[in-house]
């Protein structure tokens, strides 16, 4: 079977979610619970990290911006670009709460707090606040 | 919860694997089993198709390209934009041979069935065959 280099870039969604995720530190701070697909043109916008909890009870989910991930081929994982101590602080939300994520007001606050801009403003009126 | 329009827009990729898909005749002919998603930019360029079988086993697995497929919003599936005969000659690999679709020579056979040009030819040197 060849491996041309395309076909290291390339992943499946599946083997994506429940990878760790590590700090900008290199620690291990989380894990991928499922990724954010723009339905149309299947562009991934945000990564949802599940952080703490005991086999996924009583963790903390975050989404955070695609921007905010590095591929690491090292690793062959992804290395967020935050410190753990700047996601503690980030919008969260609970395991019970699965539809906040594509809720705009939870989206506007998470992409004000990692200074993100962001992608949905042309859906706005001119005239927002 | 507020639900602007933008929020509409996103799909979780753990909701979209196991989703049906149908054929351009409105017909079910399978299921999504995952997508394969660039890994530094984020963007599926593939699905993988699961057709036929029982419980998944026996099941003919297809790799499409992203562009074959189109989100319908009645549905609130993905509508393949080829017809079951088409996708019964396509190339197609089982469950037990799960590296087949990041192979390069699969995939160009993939890309060549569908008329679709690879994403990856810059990756080739300029002399290819």
């Amino acid at each position: 079977m060849s491996k041309l280099p395309h076909s290291r870039k390339l992943i499946g969604s599946d083997r994506v979610e429940g990878t760790d995720v590590y700090g900008v530190d290199g620690d291990k701070i989380g894990s991928v619970k499922n990724l954010l697909i723009e339905k149309r043109g299947g562009q991934v916008k945000d990564v949802i990290v599940s952080v703490g909890g005991f086999l996924g009870i009583g963790s903390k989910l975050h989404s955070l911006p695609w921007s905010k991930f590095d591929y690491d081929t090292d690793l062959e994982g992804y290395r967020l670009n935050v410190t753990e101590d700047q996601l503690k602080d980030a919008p969260s939300y609970k395991e019970n709460d699965q539809d906040r994520p594509y809720d705009t007001d939870y989206q506007s606050k998470v992409y004000t707090y990692w200074d993100e801009d962001p992608y949905w403003d042309g859906d706005r009126p001119a005239g927002r606040p």
